[in-house]
C-alpha cells in the first residue's frame, strides 16, 4: 500500500483478503496505537470509565456496520432490517445482548421519501422484533449521483452475557465446528434479485436476529468457546479468520456435511459462485468442545432459526489453515475470498 | 410527506427545517415508539441492563454522525479530524467524557489510497489527541460513481459526568446565553475551499474537540443548564431549536455581540451568506442561570478554545421564538435554516 498511484478497488470491500490488507495497513496502522485488540467486528470495552465515576462490572460491546445493499429491497429482507439483524448480530457473535442502536442515513437527492419510508419502517419493525430501542440517529444528503440512493450505518451497543467466555485462544485440537443451518441464502437471494434472475424455487435471504439462539446456547450448552457470523466473505473466509487467528490450530469441514439449499447450489452453479464464499445474515459458527457438541447442536435445533444446524468440521492441531475435505474423499486448502465476487451484498 | 412522487432534496440534509420535518416524519414516525425522547443528537442511556447484570449507575451517552464533508481537505481539518470532533462535541453537549469511538468508511472504487492513509492518519491522530480509543471498524466500497470518494460514519460512547444536569426543561426567563467563539468559520472554510476562493486574511475550519472546555463549566460554574454545539445550520438554527424544545420561553440574541471574525464577515458579504447560519465545529452554546453567567464566562475565556466567548443573549417568557436585536435597534424574528445554503458541509 505504498504507490502513490495504488487505489481502492471493490475487492477491497468483500470482506476477504484485500479487505483483511486494507484493515492491516491502513486502520490499524494508523488507529491501531489505540484499537483494543485490532478492529474487531465487535470491540468489548472494560468496565472503567474515564467520566469520575468508578463504573460497574458490566462487559459492554461495541460495533459498527455500513450496509450499502443493491438493491435495496430484496428477497426475504431490506436495507432497513438488514441494518438491524447485521449489527444485532454482530453483538451476539460476542456474546452481547443488544442495549441500543444508532442509525444514520446518507441519501442521495432524488430518493423517493416513499422508498425511505418503506426502509425507515422495516428498520422499526425489526428493531422491535429484537427489542432493541434505535435511540439516536443523523441524516446527512448528498447530490444527485455523489452516492446510490442510500446507505445506512448502525452502531449497536451491548451487554456481554455473564456466561459468555468466547475468544480466539480458548481453540483446541477435537473442538467441534458447528453452522446453525444452510449457507450462502443472502448471497444468492441479493445476486438474484440484483440480476433480475428468478429460481424455479425462490432463494430468500436467511437475514435473521441471532441473539435469542445464542443466548440459550451461552447458557446452557458446556464448554462453548467461540462464535462468529459469516457474513461477508461467507463460511470459508471467517473459518479461515477464525483458524488463523487462533494460533497453532487448523480447521477441517468436510463438504457432505455442510448445509446448502438446493436452489442455492443450483444458482450458484448457474452464477459460477461458490456457496461456501457467499454471505451468509441470519447464521452463526460455533466452536464448541467435543464433550459439549451434541448438546450445543440439540440446542440449535431446538430455535426455529437453528432447524438445519449442522457438525460441520473440527479443529486440529495446525498453523492457521482452513482445509475441505471434498465430497469426493479428496482435501484442499481453502483461503479467504479474493476477488470481487460480491460487491454491495450487505 | 404523503405524496408518492415527494423525493429528497439536498435541503433536507442542511439541518434546517426540512431536516426537522424529515426526522419528524419519517424516522420519529416509524422508530419512535423505541426512541427514549426521541432521536436527539446523543441519547442519554439510563444504567439498567438487558443482559443478566445489574448495571452500574453510569450515566452513558451514545451518539451517530455521517460526514460527507466536499473537499475532503479544508483549511483547519479533514474529514478524519472532523470525524472524530464532531461526534466527541455531540458527547460533550450531553456533558459525556468520550470512552470509546466507532469508525466506518464507505470507500467509492477508485479511491487514491493516499488519500485514505492521510484520512485515516488524521483521525488518528485527533482521536489520540481527545485521548479516546477507536476500538472498532468496518470498511464497504461502492463501484465508481455510486459514492463520492469517502464517507465516514463516526459513533461515540460517552459517560455524562456525574456534574451535568442539563436538560431544555432547566431554562427559565432570565437565564444567559453563551457562546464560546467566533461563529461561521467552518462554514466559510469549507465553501471557499470548494469554491477555490482565496481571501486576503484566510478562514481556517475552527472544526477541534470540546470537552476540555465543557469539563471545567459543568465542574465549577455554577448553574450551568443547557449546552449545545451550533453545527449544521448554525447559531441561529440550533438556538430556534432550543427556544423550541425548552416550552413557554423565548431566546433574544444581540447582533453586536455575536463573535464574527471580519475575515468570515467578510466572505459573507461576497458569498451571500449569514453567519449566523454557517456551521460550526468548535463552538459551544452555553445556557446558564443568570448569577452564574459571569463566572461561566471567566472558564469559558480560561481556555484557548473559549478566548473569544461571549455573553450573545438571554431567556424571556415567551413562545418558542429566537430573536434578534440588530445591530440598528430593530427587532427580527429568526427560524431555522430554510432551502439548500450549504451542501455537505459536515
Amino acid at each position: 500500500m505504498n504507490s502513490a498511484t495504488e487505489r481502492v478497488l471493490l475487492a477491497h470491500g468483500d470482506g476477504g483478503l484485500l479487505t483483511a490488507k486494507l484493515v492491516d495497513e491502513v486502520f490499524l496502522k494508523n488507529l491501531g496505537g489505540q484499537a483494543a485488540g485490532g478492529l474487531l467486528d465487535a470491540a468489548i470495552l472494560d468496565g472503567r470509565g474515564r467520566g469520575g465515576s468508578r463504573g460497574g462490572r458490566r462487559r459492554l460491546a461495541l460495533t459498527t456496520d455500513s450496509f450499502v445493499v443493491k438493491p435495496v429491497f430484496f428477497p426475504g429482507g431490506d436495507i432497513g432490517s438488514l441494518a438491524v439483524h447485521g449489527t444485532v448480530n454482530d453483538l451476539a457473535s460476542v456474546g452481547a445482548c443488544p442495549l441500543a442502536l444508532s442509525a444514520a442515513f446518507i441519501l442521495e437527492e432524488g430518493l423517493e421519501v416513499a422508498v425511505l419510508q418503506r426502509v425507515v419502517a422495516s428498520m422499526g419493525k425489526a428493531a422491535a422484533r429484537v427489542g432493541v430501542p434505535i435511540v439516536t440517529g443523523d441524516t446527512k444528503v448528498v447530490e444527485k449521483g455523489a452516492a446510490d440512493g442510500l446507505f445506512i450505518n448502525t452502531t449497536g451497543l451491548g451487554e456481554i452475557l455473564p456466561a459468555a467466555d468466547l475468544s480466539f485462544g480458548r481453540l483446541r485440537p477435537g473442538d467441534r465446528v458447528l453452522v446453525s443451518g444452510s449457507v450462502g441464502d443472502h448471497g444468492v437471494a441479493v445476486l438474484s434479485q440484483r440480476k433480475g434472475l428468478a429460481f424455479e424455487t425462490p432463494v430468500i435471504s436467511d437475514s435473521a436476529p441471532l441473539f435469542d439462539l445464542v443466548r440459550p446456547l451461552l447458557e446452557r450448552a458446556p464448554g462453548v468457546k467461540f462464535l462468529r457470523d459469516p457474513t461477508r466473505g461467507g463460511l470459508a473466509t471467517t473459518l479461515k479468520e477464525i483458524a488463523a487467528s487462533a494460533g497453532e490450530v487448523d480447521i477441517v469441514i468436510e463438504e457432505d456435511r455442510i448445509p446448502v439449499r438446493p436452489a442455492v447450489a443450483g444458482a450458484c452453479e448457474i452464477l459460477g459462485l461458490d456457496p461456501l464464499y457467499l454471505a451468509n445474515e441470519g447464521k452463526i459458527i460455533v466452536v464448541v468442545e467435543e464433550s459439549g457438541a451434541a448438546e450445543a447442536l440439540r440446542i440449535l435445533r431446538g430455535h426455529p432459526l437453528g432447524a438445519d444446524a449442522a457438525e460441520v468440521g473440527r479443529v486440529e492441531a495446525g498453523r492457521g489453515d482452513l482445509w475441505l475435505v471434498t465430497s469426493l474423499g479428496g482435501t484442499k486448502r481453502l483461503d479467504r475470498l479474493t476477488g470481487e465476487q460480491l460487491p454491495r451484498i450487505c
